[in-house]
């Protein structure tokens, strides 16, 4: 994490920028809407007031989570190899072959970054990393095919010496990115994990995999990895610094030095997680029979599970107001997809206002109150009360 | 709810006691060390510091929760009826037939009241329910078939033009009992549901359901329905008391008369929970080099999420120290049993300290903090941190 330019002269600084501005330069051009956290690689999150205007995100406005440059990839060329411990001769298909001979799916899942919310937590107490405030998360319609019919008709079901041997599947970026997820999870007839090459309907967009991103429904956006070139699935997690070295939690009092990344677990599905998008800081709702209106926000859980309630508050939670809630109306234990809501809160003063929120999903888990209780340096996994 | 004494003259009184006992013949001794919390029907908690004495919670110390007396089963005359709208004659399975038909299977499954820990919360704001303290929780190794492979076996795979529609899968008790679980789970190879005979190597005793109980592991233990005389695939969820106008969650400033069950959505998986159980209150624990040691505890939750850390702190949450985990080393997504915890904490002063725990589990949901944030009329769900 040292800053590559540290010990440069001047003239090995401009040729390191000049050698970075071309490791970018297959980077697509961005909505001017988004919200930058960082140019190269691309981070930019969706504006909060544009989390809540559609219930699917559009293509241009989906929050944009790059570890590295943006691939230049020739569709033509493009292959997918599929490889696993007993296979001899690894699979290879073409783009044509994942759209020709598998069966087509469109699924609603919405996506959010580790560190959605970081900022939150920095202010409370510094973390390393991207300062998202709320919109590093977005929902679409992915089309794809079932990641678990690439792999029975590739490469066939694992053969039973290996079935209790085999608990990852690992994807392999263009890029350089990789991650891994439980191979339950992959396999899982219910699991809905899709190697895509659509998102609403149009070609995934180049800053979203183009031409074929795995999309892991209730985990976390960092599994669903883009421009994926290569499966196999193994014994053990992907040996990519992300799945080693980063994404996982920690317990509040842990300094950097204290943090054992070889003893603690990769974050998959998320914890139940609600924020507040309209009114944003300083600005007014109205205030119609003594209730303050079109108070709005999201609310996802990780694993499937779906929003059974989210409760507002205007004094900071000594009592609460049910939100009316938009469901994705999905299948029970497949709620991939985030849950809108809207609320109209009594209020007995005038003036501001500190609005809170707080989901509970379908396991009835909570998210926890404060900051400084699920405080991680790694600032991930920020799910306390949104204020 | 209302006592059924209330307008009672002394004479019809007696008769209503008599009456009662009569009702409850057939109730089974229980061990002495069992703490009552209603002797009609009985509902008894295991004593704290027994819940880790063990990993696995010997039969007589497991807690009981009836909700009607124990029913009297003749084993020769036992029958369970599997049923389904497509079904003309209902299959009907004898105990030998359930016991010699199908596979047996070994399950480790911890089971937990939806009330457990009720008194805590009853402390902070009064609710209605039986005032158990934290042991409302016992976890054993049960013995039986796959529910699964019985439905399966038996009517036969859930024909096409039923898929969509069958949702549920509903028990019914022989004591007049009933509940569902979504049919997702009862028929998921990887749900572990099972009809149950034994527990922990032993017949299952009276008060556990014998001759079967249905379980349902990673579920609040009211839909592990004992005595299980029926088992129904349905649209619908049972439409017993329990199932209807019980176990649900409401808001934390819903009064009675706001809680509408309609709406609500019935309790299934569990959220992440954890206890201290030694030392109890008003027991002290030797300090060695600064540090409080032998402090234990468990910790669980629902949906086979297992725990990835158990903060301890002393200091009322300022600081956390990470907790030593036993974990029941089941498969990813199929941990069912909890995990038993010791930590041995830096303590700064002398004299009485407050030992505050909250686990995270592998989806890292956090524990709330505070009882007033997950209060309920119900009393149920109680999950915040322990103190
Ligand atoms: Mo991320
Ligand atoms: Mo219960």
């Amino acid at each position: 994490d040292q800053d590559p330019t540290y010990n440069a002269t001047r003239d090995d600084q401009s040729a390191i920028t000049s050698a970075l501005e071309r490791l970018f330069e297959n980077d697509p051009i961005r909505d001017p809407l988004l919200i930058s956290r960082s140019d190269r690689p691309c981070n930019a999150e969706t504006p909060p007031e544009l989390l809540t205007r559609d219930f699917v995100t559009p293509n241009n406005l989906f929050f944009v989570r790059n570890h590295l440059p943006v691939p230049e990839i020739d569709v033509e060329e493009y292959t997918l190899e599929i490889d696993a411990p007993w296979v001899k001769n690894p699979i290879t298909l073409t783009l044509k072959d994942l759209q020709r001979k598998f069966e087509h799916h469109d699924v609603m899942t919405t996506l959010q970054c580790a560190g959605n919310r970081r900022k939150e937590m920095h202010d409370a107490k510094p973390v390393k990393g991207l300062q998202w405030t709320q919109g590093a998360i977005s929902n679409a319609i992915w089309t794809g095919v079932l990641l678990k019919d690439v792999i029975e008709q590739s490469i066939g079901p694992v053969p039973k010496e290996w079935a209790d041997k085999i608990k990852h599947v690992q994807f392999h970026g263009a890029e350089g990115y990789g991650a891994s997820i439980p191979s339950h999870k992959a396999l899982d007839p219910r699991g809905d994990c899709l190697l895509t090459f659509a998102m609403n309907g149009s070609p995934l967009p180049k800053d979203h995999g183009w031409p074929v991103r795995a999309l892991v429904p209730g985990h976390v956006a960092a599994r669903s990895v883009k421009w994926v070139t290569k499966i196999t699935l193994a014994e053990d997690e992907s040996e990519s610094h992300w799945q080693q070295r980063d994404y996982k939690g920690f317990g509040p009092s842990k300094t950097l030095e204290e943090s054992d990344y070889s003893t603690a677990v990769s974050i998959q599905e998320m914890p139940v997680q609600s924020c507040v998008t309209v009114p944003q800081p300083n600005e007014t709702v109205p205030v119609v029979e003594g209730r303050a209106t079109g108070i709005k926000g999201f609310a996802w859980s990780g694993g499937g599970r779906g929003i059974v309630r989210v409760d507002v508050s205007v004094d900071g939670g000594k009592t609460w107001t049910d939100a009316k809630l938009t469901r994705p109306g999905q299948e029970a234990g497949k709620e991939w997809a985030w849950t809108h809501w809207e609320a109209s809160v009594p209020v007995t003063k005038e003036g501001p206002v500190e609005i809170v929120c707080k989901a509970v999903d379908t396991s009835y888990n909570e998210q926890p109150r404060d900051m400084e209780s699920v405080y991680n340096v790694r600032g991930v996994l920020v799910s306390a009360w949104h204020r």
